[in-house]
């Protein structure tokens, strides 16, 4: 089975690669009833597309998304949603060069042992191009949630290279082009990005991204636990290195008596789980934390081979992002709300019976 | 759907209770041919076995695995394969007093919510005691892979506590009853871990698991990546709270130039990405890391609720493992041999045809 | 993937083969609160069960089943069902001569061609032995589909060899040994039967079933419509050639104006359509028929080939069903059991929002 | 999980209403190295054209099928497969009266009920426009197991209303506008043809579909038996009420030593079968035959009852298929390419192994 869906229920199937005609996806399994429309989606296309600050690639996409069916007179009507993208800026000459040779840290080398054939044009299907079909579905996810449950997901930077947030304001996240959520932090930031851009280099990151006001019981044991389906959909965004959920590798330090949550009559007293316990959602915040590796496009020259196996050099040229972490936000955010819609679609059709009584409804 | 199974084409779905009469599992998709009995399996089971060493829970489980079909004659035949092991050192005297309160880090809560019953016997479907199964369907994946391309996976300790390892002695792993790979940091941990014991506490780790031999080419983007679905299954088992990849969260302050690994006609100079790329595995070693939270049965006292909702302490008595991240290593083991194992027969199926000349097949 | 699992939402993976240790299943999904014993189980298998009459094969099985998990204190869990049925009357021995050569009509050369290997004794997993389980599991279907919507499925023999049933007597069906609705039919099958059985050879069979009291709304267009999904279940049974809906065949003949139901402020005025509009439940009697070709199992001797290629004849002794068609019945209702709860549950995980108002629930 | 996805390797997602902005469907899983191009998917389309023969609906759409993504320079990349066709001639005015009211014989009342809305535009995603991507897909799957395989497949008309073909002339099938294969019954057809049009009134038909060269080996029982995956790929096309494989109904009045079908060096004496047995290809024909029940948009007045309940009577105006069984045959071609495609896939992902013997590969 290819890997281009995600979901079981709220199901999200993309195609597209960087300089291809266009991007799209379909969206099968919204319920009916929902209102959209393409200005509410463009909205957090609008957050990620590219060439929208100068700390981002210089691509110019106006990435204009465009509902070609599920959707009536306004509403969602229960049948699978067509998106698509149009590509604008393909420029393909500026990739030609790299048709014969391995980029290293890219998926050159393992498309062309898997396939046997790469579009090598931007990366062809492996270019973070895709993602932008993960913001539209997810999108129409976080306005169901809203609608259907009053959830909340906001997503920030918390970490660029060095420079840490210290405190998170989420009035400042989408005040600045970093979605970071301390002020104090961003000339250092600013300074950070200039110098990076000097030395033709660029800069691994850290993203966090919290759902507030998630009922308590999502998420499938044993295998599709909430937080093993966040893992999968997390780790499946371009240079995506590590994933935690609340504490996380912090707990390898922690005892029993200082990690777990109690349980008071007014609510936990703590969050060191990050909202998942036994793989079901607490009705906590449900907070999880990724790792971007640097981009391996920069102007620095590396180290490779080419299709015949022969030693060579490369140097990217381009227009390529120095920290993809900055536009990775809006795509957390897109896949944490693809996971629970998801999960709140399949734990409403497990559990909604009228011989029991069921919590979940109360 | 519900979340019992786990793989698409190698596909395990596990059933059984902590204290209920059986465990079982099928394993559908292995393909015929594979020489396998019960010995076999029962190796692993075996290292992950409860009451094996003082340092882990005192339950007796002989966990004599029976093979009840799909196996003719010695080999695989193609069709599924039934595991089953019988429960036989039950007590559930033990746990009544627990039924009527929710212990804090554990999923009682949140089993209570999302089904409104639950099997409270210790811990009934959420215990660890299902890893069981995983343990002995992962044997199954590793007989394969060693079988048809020669891969080999090895899981250890990395951390306990505050005690890292600060060498890899493969050698050593199985020769003490913490799958450490440093002998020098064995004294520390056992002073440590009876400490532990005399403050009824119990403490976090890391596990680290390692894939050699992994042919090119495993892994469907642009979601079911390889190292998507490894985040997915490490993620699955019990008290994990994070999952990297390769440097994993260290790439944060890391530059491009630093990260990339260079291709070199003798192949790749560094492994900073964990053998994976664009979500296929590149023919490096698979390299992931867990972090096992601290179990929350402990003897100290815990601030929690009953049923009702009101105020209540628990001591959690029974046997308990006190760092639930050393038996967490054959576990590790287990399910990234099923990933792996998986994505080996999903790709062979997408990808081996006449009439183009695939890498793979070289 | 492997294709031992049928259902997304209530899914069901079976294991085992007719002369091996033991049949068994998990059935994932079920909700929880469902009041379900191995009584109630049981009720269905011994409809099912070999032995029971002298028209059926005389190799006798207590098929005892055994509820390993998922039900608690007489109630489900909400976790997985893991189902266990003991082989008790192997008799390996009858089946020794067939392992060198492939029975003409059975799946021997296809099984054989396809994995390699094969159990030969009795069938192996190709057996009808295997369908056991889906009566298992279809009667916890019934039971949860009677409890939470009121629906009723009941199957009947419509016609054996030139025997047409003339009317359908819902009382008389569980009244004699072939499920056979017409009382008038009764004494011409037993003479059917007994010739049959003088002559070594078998019959073909035509099994109808029909659910009563379904809800409107069930089925997932465009491809798991209902009846493409009851077609599926229904044809997935051993001997099963057509699969119909409605008036099936018969509208090849039908004008337009004769065929379409019309629909009256007292509801439809007639079910040609066999309860499914446009691949979704319309609320009426969902209506199916299958024909089960006659078994191949006969003492008639029968052309064959060895498995070296060479020609060779075969006459199948052994305890066999001289009428397949007969035990299909109570296998053919569990399947119309299956799918319809699989589609209540995708359909109320799909469609019960609180922001639009969906008939489903009124 | 919702419906519109089939297959599992080879998987098919389609989106698109009759009258909306257009049709579209992602291909997932298409094996890399694939010579394809636009006219050659084009080329099945213009089969299935409406407005190309007067015996079919007089609604013109040039369904232009464009690739939008998964092939480079010709040939499949192994990336998920974006197709669209815009639709050109909707003419949204001649449906308006039928939105207040349920058309008998369509799935008005049965999506209004599930989804308590419906994109009542010439039957919204209900009508058989949809099916226009099928049969684009199917090109795709068509010419792989044609490069792959030299598989090939053919579908005829076998009967409409009372003319059934005496004669299977492979060569007459594409040379009249209704794929029927015998020329002698091609004036009857007409003339009836001329009559129902008259009339005002529909007929319904029977389709036939062959499968030449396929391999042994393909199916995965239990479940996803051949046959079965055939039966829920057939029964999922719009009117289709039967699905019969090899003999199919007339299996009921068969013996079993008429009905098995002998094998001898030169390979299968007969064919009754159908080229499954026990749910895995036998290396015979694969032959479908399936009943297409007239269609009910007809001027001959029908009953019916509005939204609000009420009793009305319907005229359906417009311009539709006197007999939609005509335009069925390539949509069946491509659906079973569909499934032969996808279980090729699986059965190499499952059986292709160094440490066994798999003849498959001999």
């Amino acid at each position: 089975m290819a890997g281009n869906s995600i979901g079981q229920h709220f199901r999200v199937t993309t195609f597209g690669e960087s300089h291809g005609i266009a991007l799209g996806c379909i969206i099968d399994g919204c319920p009916s009833g929902l209102e959209i429309d393409e200005e509410k989606i463009q909205k957090d296309l609008d957050r990620r597309r590219p060439g929208s600050s100068r700390y981002t690639t210089a691509r110019r996409e106006s990435d204009s998304v465009k509902i070609l069916s599920g959707v009536f007179e306004g509403k969602t009507t229960g049948t699978s949603i067509g998106l698509l993208i149009e590509n604008t800026d393909q420029r393909s000459k500026d990739y030609s060069a790299i048709s014969q040779l391995f980029r290293p840290g890219h998926a050159d080398y393992t498309y062309h042992q898997k396939y046997g054939i790469r579009d090598y044009r931007g990366g062809g299907r492996s270019s973070a191009r895709e993602t932008a079909m993960r913001v539209a579905a997810g999108a129409i996810a976080k306005a169901y949630l809203k609608a259907q449950l009053g959830i909340e997901i906001h997503g920030y930077l918390s970490q660029l290279g060095p420079i840490k947030a210290q405190k998170i304001d989420w009035q400042q996240i989408e005040q600045n082009p970093f979605f970071f959520p301390d002020a104090d932090g961003l000339d250092a930031l600013d300074a950070f990005m200039r110098d990076l851009k000097k030395q033709g280099d660029s800069i691994g990151a850290k993203v966090s991204v919290c759902a507030k006001h998630v009922p308590v019981g999502l998420g499938e044991p044993v295998f599709d636990r909430l937080d093993a389906d966040i893992a999968h959909a997390l780790m499946s965004i371009n240079a995506v290195k590590a994933v935690s959920i609340g504490d996380g590798f912090d707990v390898v330090n922690q005892h029993g008596s200082e990690h777990r949550d109690a349980l008071t009559p007014q609510g936990f007293a703590s969050n060191h789980a990050g909202g998942v316990l036994g793989g079901i959602s607490s009705g906590q915040d449900i907070i999880a934390h990724i790792a971007l590796k640097p981009t391996s496009s920069i102007t620095v020259p590396g180290q490779t081979i080419n299709i015949d196996g022969q030693s060579t050099e490369v140097v990217t040229k381009g227009r390529h992002d120095p920290c993809v972490g900055i536009r990775a936000v809006p795509i957390a955010e897109a896949m944490l709300a693809i996971v629970l819609m998801d999960h709140y679609l399949r734990h409403r059709g497990q559990n909604m019976d009228v011989h029991t009584k069921t919590p979940f409804l109360a």
